[in-house]
């Protein structure tokens, strides 16, 4: 860890976001245009998220399986519109074995084509669906601009592609899976997300439906935290995804994608981070505590290292996940300036007061300073530290949902809808027509980001145009 | 599946192998030149296997990590042997979003160029090794002649990564990896190998060791199951990973690499299938008991299924993974074809006449027919699948060995070396020289696969020259 202070949030919120990833050992720049190296801590945090993602699918019928990271160029130009809205972020393969290929093969930016492509292969009859295949890897979109884990050309994800035999079960299965998500964001991630449909022009290339969840950051910016999405028969009818029904007659799949990315990394860094560094989540953290033991003479460490020792392994036997900070050629300020910056939830300090009171200290994260402090016995420690680490879980969640919704605001007028915007998300009734959108995002810089599922029901204006609105949407600035 | 029946082993055991491949629902040919999809319950059994390994890494101090895909050209280019090893077999990159790209960049072949250049970056001091990353993902070389998991372009893998201060240390991290990998193999894969070093022409680009483990397969040939490298300095130099040792000299890391492909699921179905399909060792297996239930009437059904409802959830608590064959539009005789085809170590049927005794019928997949056919207690049948899944798991790896064993032979002269590595392995006396090698392979299609770990001591005469031999080597065909 570098010794120089990160900048403060409300100086430069960007920078703060881009030297924390580096300082907090997330993530370095690779030598490759856009893409980044995923370190050690950084990659434990993603395992901790798709393996509670991965446990979810499968206990809801999912299977994993792996398609080819190279696709054939003519695949991607089979949907219409797919191929207009990923053409320009293409990587493209045009030599293999020191020849040139007769087609250029693209490095996957996605894989409906190629998943399309074999699901009509395998899928025949209704006994076959639905088909509930999920790929964990990477895929890569050529991006100009990019940030670490916001936007990177290659990033990492998992998508999911399923085929039905009816729409119904298609738009259920979208559904669902947004309920997974919301319900990873909430519980594992403590991240606030409203779930909501795209508007047609934030849709997918090739969707009827985009759904997504959105989550606010400190800088009041939106996050699109995960996307599920139903095709209808688009996909199907492009790759010939047919099957014989119970009366023996070929009908055309419907089909659905989904996917969160590691992005939603970044959405965790910019919801709960502060200006000591990283604040995670406990239930996602690599290491919920750290052990700091704290000694000056050769006795006192052999008395202080023998209590951490214990300490670390009652806990780690409860199922906490623990680390012990041996390390002797750094200060315990340093280490706990290092383990703040890395967000770890819960500090343990063991000194040769605590050890002769039998006690330890707790540090809490999320409360820095003295405010966060407090002895505990070392009796009972692992029932004390896993209250702790829910009661953080619930803290994060709590505070992160006061803030989206002290942020949120219906807007009386257009004028108050720009001044909200500015700072802030607007809830505010809206006609549904594309060039109010576009008006208002050239005018604000604010997008919809969804049109909530949850609607207040009734009728209103359009903030903009002044039509009749059915709908409400979340407008906002987003990343 | 299809009605076909396989050819059997003795008739073509290659064919018997591709078309297992597809009836055992593994993996698929992709529409893209020499690439697989790995299909559910192929990758359902390969994340059996990464997932042990993954476990066994982390428990010995190793963490992952992610690189990129894309490395750009002149990376490659800056170890000599390993540009040599790897040029033949790279695919290109030429274009992104559009343009033309300043610098080609390669799909990975192997990444020890893009993490070398990362570890030059991040390694310091004595105080930050050793490193030891292990990324998981798949890998593309252009192959011309493939075959499903034994040879395609892109293949799945972990690759190990590390950088340590001495070349004892190095090397020692290079055996201890061997040895995980043996104990992979013998307890969880039923397969027997031999851990040897590879001879100076089977190295590793840019190796100064490589060691393997080797496996027989039933047609008598080897499969490289796992591979282990000391680079030496080789890397370091390329490179310039650099630490200051304690006395605040610079010095150049030592490296070492290492990876198991999903070749080994290549080697698990070769070594252990039958003419019915595959046999899985039970501790890989996807699921390692399958229930068919068998009825005629409803009224049998409603027993039946009853029946087996419990025992699924019985046997599921017990930690055995289990499923329950309900399909209604097939006959009881086809699903015994279908899990045996599939590899399903034991099948429980559950008729009514087992229903009215109490039992079930217990069949062990890995002795086809009456012989593993018993009737067993439903009382306790948790603990007796568990035994007889533990007997099973033992059985292949004895039969195996003894296999390997029986096919292993010492040559009197030449003229035996010939005849034995016609159908089986030659262990002999080799003076270690890269002429007698070739001139061997020449003869004989034999290659060494290894020269073992484990040798006799004392010396004999090369097999080939005759000339004074201090070691023996592992002679044989190979995949």
């Amino acid at each position: 860890m570098s010794e120089e202070r990160l900048p403060t949030r409300s100086e430069n919120f960007s920078e703060w976001y881009n030297q924390l990833v580096i300082k907090a050992d997330l993530a370095d720049y690779a030598p490759v245009r856009g893409c980044m190296v995923v370190k050690p801590y950084g990659w434990a945090l993603w395992e901790n998220i798709t393996s509670w993602l991965d446990r979810e699918f499968k206990a809801t019928g999912h299977v994993n399986a792996a398609f080819p990271t190279l696709i054939p160029m003519s695949f991607f130009e089979k949907e219409r519109e797919h191929v207009e809205g990923f053409s320009p972020q293409l990587a493209v393969v045009t030599h293999g074995g020191g020849e040139k290929l007769e087609e250029p093969l693209v490095v996957r930016p996605t894989s409906e084509a190629i998943i399309g492509y074999m699901y009509a292969k395998w899928i025949k009859s209704w006994r076959d669906l639905p088909v509930l295949i999920v790929q964990w890897g990477s895929v890569l979109r050529w991006e100009l601009r990019t940030r670490l884990f916001l936007r990177t050309a290659e990033f990492y994800w998992h998508e999911g592609h399923t085929a039905h035999a009816t729409a119904e079960e298609a738009r259920q299965e979208m559904f669902s899976i947004l309920d997974i998500y919301e319900h990873f964001c909430h519980e594992q991630a403590a991240l606030p997300v409203i779930k909501g449909r795209k508007s047609e022009s934030e849709k997918f290339a090739g969707a009827q439906i985009t759904t997504s969840i959105e989550a606010m950051m400190q800088d009041k910016r939106a996050l699109q935290s995960g996307t599920s999405h139903y095709f209808g028969q688009n996909f199907a009818k492009a790759f010939e995804i047919q099957y014989l029904d119970k009366d023996n007659r070929l009908q055309f799949c419907e089909t659905t994608s989904w996917a969160i990315s590691s992005r939603i990394i970044g959405a965790i860094i910019m919801a709960h981070g502060d200006d000591q560094g990283l604040v995670l989540p406990p239930r996602l953290a690599p290491h919920q505590s750290v052990i700091v033991p704290i000694y000056k003479t050769d006795a006192e460490k052999g008395t202080v290292m023998e209590t951490a020792q214990r300490i670390s392994t009652q806990l780690r036997a409860a199922g906490v996940r623990v680390k012990t900070d041996d390390r002797d050629n750094v200060s315990s300020g340093f280490k706990f300036n290092d383990w703040e910056m890395r967000g770890v939830p819960v500090r343990i300090e063991i000194g040769p007061k605590d050890v002769a009171a039998g006690a330890v200290t707790l540090a809490r994260r999320d409360r820095p300073g003295r405010a966060g402090k407090r002895s505990v016995p070392q009796a009972g420690l692992a029932q004390a530290v896993a209250d702790e680490l829910a009661d953080i879980q619930a803290s994060l969640f709590s505070r992160a949902l006061d803030f989206q919704r002290a942020n949120t605001h219906q807007p009386r007028d257009y004028e108050d809808f720009r001044r909200i915007v500015e700072d802030g998300w607007a809830d505010a009734w809206w006609c549904g027509e594309a060039a109010c959108e576009a008006s208002i995002k050239e005018d604000t810089k604010a997008t919809t980001r969804c049109i909530p599922l949850d609607q207040p029901g009734g009728e209103g204006r359009c903030i903009k145009c002044g039509k009749p609105a059915h709908e409400r949407a979340i407008f906002a600035r987003a990343y």
